[in-house]
């Protein structure tokens, strides 16, 4: 094998992670055959599988990379913006939904999955907590409230978002929905003057 | 064919519902096969598509009869409660359990499906929308948010928790998640003076 730089190889990784994150996000995890990521990366299944061991592999990193991009809008906007970023949809939003959604399909129905994927999700709760904390101390978070709390209730209105969101709903009145779960996590005002 | 009185065709209906709502929760739709069903039911092929037309119409018979259970429940208590008889398990809630859940992987796998269920699911949003009207109108409701918005907000809730329970993750934690959205849809009270 020909020396390659540590820069050659990082672009190689990425142009995998990139390629079969759409192909993913198109096929579905089963549907995502090697042909279809050589297709989608441009390159040959002996390329790809230098980088990454197997399928499992690639998807887990993937998935890894989106959820600690997730956690880094918690850690400077929280949760909620995470939420409002999926219904709005764009370029990295989308993104998230598709292996996010594939993690959710992949939990439900493999339980071996469940314990390589643990540790990994561990991050964003860990990041929603931590934010929390710091909005407590801030004096912007409710404080009658365990954070433990509010941050299981955080994760769950997020699972329901993505599942709402895979069923192909409509989502177009969700960004109020949002503004309510925003607001009863924070320290109470008089509702009459929360400004519209 | 012999001539059978209504209450047996009643009783037969209630049997075919009965053994194949076991059959579906325990092997899913597509592993329901027909055989299953006889075994589950104790009857022929023959006996059960008399009764229905096919393994759909069975299906969604079964997931019809669930939405109005719970759209019972809905109007008499609400459907924070519909979520708590799902945290604590049981004999019904184990039941609406699993054909939601069937429902929710059919909608986002069978683009069809979401048809024929959209009218059926229509009747669960009426009772929980009808139930606030009647809280808002109590003054137990809040009134400074839309009540199509407390829906939504309240469908949401439920289907991450669906989600959270098909992905077997921990649920023991979620009853004061719950209490936080039951109070988040209610009138303002002085939080400090909430009982605990």
């Amino acid at each position: 094998m020909p020396r390659v730089s540590q820069d050659h190889l990082e672009a190689r990784r990425r142009q995998i992670l990139d390629g079969s994150r759409v192909c993913f996000a198109r096929y579905g995890y089963e549907g995502a055959t090697v042909r279809r990521l050589e297709e989608a990366t441009g390159l040959s299944r002996g390329a790809i599988f230098h980088h990454f061991r197997d399928k499992e592999s690639l998807f887990l990193a993937l998935a890894e990379e989106d959820a600690a991009r997730m956690a880094d809008v918690v850690a400077a906007q929280g949760l909620v913006q995470v939420m409002r970023d999926l219904l709005a949809g764009g370029e990295h939003p989308a993104d998230w939904l598709g292996t996010r959604l594939e993690v959710s399909r992949r939990l439900r129905t493999d339980p071996e999955f469940r314990g390589r994927w643990a540790e990994r999700s561990e991050q964003l709760t860990a990041a929603t907590r931590k934010r929390l904390l710091r909005q407590r101390d801030a004096g912007i978070l409710r404080d009658d409230v365990d954070v433990d709390v509010l941050t299981s209730y955080l994760e769950l209105v997020l699972e329901g978002l993505v599942s709402h969101l895979a069923m192909g709903l409509p989502a177009e009145n969700l960004g109020p929905v949002l503004d309510l779960v925003e607001e009863s996590v924070r320290r109470h005002r008089v509702r009459a003057s929360v400004e519209p």
